[in-house]
């Protein structure tokens, strides 16, 4: 019962997205996602605090680094660094192309997921805005400049994620950035 | 019991909204907001459909004004056309500031109200997105657009129901916008 499982944390969310998937996110339970991952109930809870979770683990360690980004940064406007920092901070998604590609499937599919989803990139901004604050931009520009970063953001990942052959994830943000700017400065 | 309620809708909202700040959206019950606007509880659900929906009435009544005002447009680029449309749609908000800005304190204060005024937002964002596609603007521009506008306009309203003696909604919003062209352009 207790063995090691080396990635079972993987295979948790790969049943629980081939799942939501086949089933629907509703129907889908943590003992189908367990089974299906060939682990225990226990163990998929050593991972993920719920089903929903699963879906959210990266948002999570996007935050971080894009936080440490942004602290980081050199020099350019609000929004410049906001953008990079986005772009720097996303990079560890570039090899999850075909997980991510199924993410924005179920994510989609259902109200409650897409609701969710809303609320975390609403939480990426605010922190960038606080991040910004913390380097003198004023909390207006900051909260602009976050939301509208974040906004190009996850345009550019839609794009990139939902491609059967699209270019890398930094392209994509990159390029999306640059319409952003092109769009409301031109 | 059937008696004409000329004004029962502005009771039930502004007893709805005393409520939420007095004691909280979740310990409230539709039976409370009734008695305190001194009227059944079938009059409340002639008006509404449940308590939250008290809060987002403005909400739809934008969303319709604006997407008007996109279709009337004569020029101007994708940005400038949504973010007039949110200047001109919002107009009739400009009597409501003292209603809007309880209505701010009550969502910030509760995290599904917040969660819910995020959707709205991601909704108008959306139709806003939709209309200027059928004005024939790409659908990447039409939502980096859409997007930028809504999250000014947001900004705007905020600083303007927050306000004690604020400026003009029109005027809030409208250097919001300007902001957001000044710091994502400039």
């Amino acid at each position: 019962m207790a063995r090691w499982e080396p990635d079972a944390r993987a295979r948790l969310a790969n049943a629980a997205l081939d799942l939501y998937l086949e089933r629907g996110f509703e129907p889908t339970t943590v003992t189908d996602i367990a089974q299906r991952a060939g682990v225990t109930e226990r163990t998929f809870f050593r991972h993920f605090a719920d089903k929903r979770e699963v879906l959210f683990d990266g948002t999570n360690a996007l935050q971080e680094g894009v936080l440490e980004a942004i602290a980081s940064a050199t020099e350019g406007t609000a929004f410049d660094i906001a953008g990079s920092a986005l772009v720097l901070g996303s990079a560890f998604l570039e090899e999850r192309g075909e997980f991510a590609g199924r993410r924005t499937r179920a994510i989609l599919a259902n109200p409650e997921l897409h609701e969710r989803e809303l609320l975390k990139l609403a939480r990426l901004s605010s922190a960038i805005a606080g991040a910004l604050q913390a380097r003198g931009t004023p909390a207006m520009s900051a909260r602009l400049a976050a939301e509208a970063a974040v906004a190009a953001f996850s345009a550019g990942f839609e794009r990139w994620s939902s491609g059967v052959k699209s270019p890398a994830l930094a392209e994509c943000i990159e390029a999306a950035l640059a319409e952003m700017r092109e769009i409301v400065g031109g």
